[in-house]
């Protein structure tokens, strides 16, 4: 296993981390210059906060800075109500392939959607088995176009209390059985996400992340359960501040030839997003270093 | 399946649904009287609700009604930091045996407990592995007394969102393979209680069901999954009102041979905790007859 404690080479920030700066949105090019200037050699950005800035700009800077993206948040939410809903969904996602390759990212995570309306509060359906299937077609559908544009994709399965609005593949077993379905050559087009945050309870998580073996982990991403946790999206903890054994998990990952970044990514409404962003850089650095 | 949309034979009101009236905490004597008075045919009682009006006065209550009781709320929290807190653990649990025993409670409910100190926000270790097999230990213990005294015990898969604090047995999967260890013989001493609010998500939840089978099926809890949810503990919803297909888990219950109750369970500090308990009786009533 590797040792973190003496730098954080491969620390990577997942720019919604810092997205706020004492509770103000703070643009992507601020965020992108204040990592390379802390030596972070790796960042993984949200499609949104690249429109703002402009795709070219960002592309420009990373290069500059001779970053790497260590994902592209992301593609997905596959299920909708009808016909033209998924057509739209798979046009979006073909776009977020094209910007995820101008980026040179590792992969494009997928967080693949669950009951059409809930995310707004009006599920238009509870058949959640025909939400799994939309979502099992639109990877496979969006794995051809993926695959001749040489960008793997990567299913995070989400925290099943994410199962209603955001993600109804919640287990490492269930996104490894789509994987095994769609691509049973293990060609390193399809694989997994491991948040530890939605996967740490899983008690066949470590069976799961040896099945996956090394061509299908493809991003490690890291924070912390907090107790109590007060709210669902937007209380996540820094790591050491909760109750997960990361170094065990990221052990489990290593153990199978997984060599990549750990990728901080901190939701925090009532915490870290209200102070500066310069403190949670400096914090991801040092929690890098002592609690992954 | 049968049809429930003529009467409310099978419907159980777990006690926690309507502990406070407009707020206010409410005493169990008159949640009894209220749910005999609506031919309200079965309860579901917690420990606290019941010391606090003295064992003696509810049984006699329960039996004046001739009120069955579902299940009793609860036995488990096994894991503890030492010797002396896993023996206090399972002195409690046989106290808790006893209670169930004098109500004739169909099941004493087991929530097994998580990592020790979580629910008081202090965590003395991050071991959940450890925490299961004093989990897997402590109700290995407790059976031979249960047993002794006829008392089935029924494991309670929590949502993995409790996974920290409040139990480590989190899916169907996990209750069975104890089940199965612990008892092989079927014998009807150990089996699940399947709360559709903490296993709805789960893909395999039909066919962990049908493992399950009629024998270790032995309590049936209802509410509904609200989006959003604004609260990990006191945001369920009333049947209806959420996402989740009962009718359809119903069946599946149903199919193995289960003909017991469904027991309504609802935490709800902002919604139903705030209405006159009479409205929140006869709104399970007819929510059992069209939502269940």
């Amino acid at each position: 296993m590797r040792d973190f404690s003496r730098d954080h080479r491969w620390l990577s920030i997942n720019t919604a981390t810092v997205r706020k700066n004492r509770g103000a949105e703070q643009p992507l090019t601020a965020i992108i210059e204040a990592c390379a200037k802390r030596g972070i050699r790796a960042i993984s950005t949200w499609r949104d906060q690249v429109a703002a800035a402009g795709l070219p700009v960002i592309s420009k800077l990373v290069k500059d800075h001779a970053l790497e993206l260590s994902g592209y948040c992301r593609g997905g939410m596959f299920p909708a109500f009808d016909a033209a809903g998924i057509k739209a969904a798979h046009d979006d996602n073909r776009r977020a392939v094209d910007e995820a390759c101008e980026l040179n990212a590792a992969c494009l995570v997928l967080v693949v959607g669950a009951l059409p309306g809930a995310l707004a509060g009006k599920a238009i359906h509870k058949d959640i088995a025909l939400s799994r299937t939309q979502v099992s077609d639109g990877i496979a559908e969006l794995l051809e176009y993926s695959k001749a544009n040489r960008m793997p994709l990567a299913i995070e399965p989400l925290h099943p209390m994410y199962a209603a609005d955001r993600a109804c593949i919640n287990t490492m077993e269930q996104a490894l059985d789509i994987c095994d379905a769609l691509d049973p050559g293990r060609s390193g087009a399809l694989g997994v996400a491991v948040d530890v945050y939605h996967v740490w309870w899983d008690p066949k998580l470590e069976a799961q992340i040896q099945r996956a073996g090394r061509e299908r982990l493809m991003a490690f991403h890291v924070c912390d359960w907090l107790t109590p946790t007060t709210d669902l999206l937007n209380d996540r903890g820094m790591m050491g501040d909760g109750v997960i054994d990361i170094p065990k998990i990221r052990g489990w990952m290593e153990d199978q030839g997984f060599a990549g970044y750990s990728e901080v990514e901190i939701f925090s409404s009532g915490n870290w997003w209200q102070r500066e962003s310069a403190e949670v850089l400096d914090t991801c650095i040092a929690r890098h270093r002592s609690a992954v």
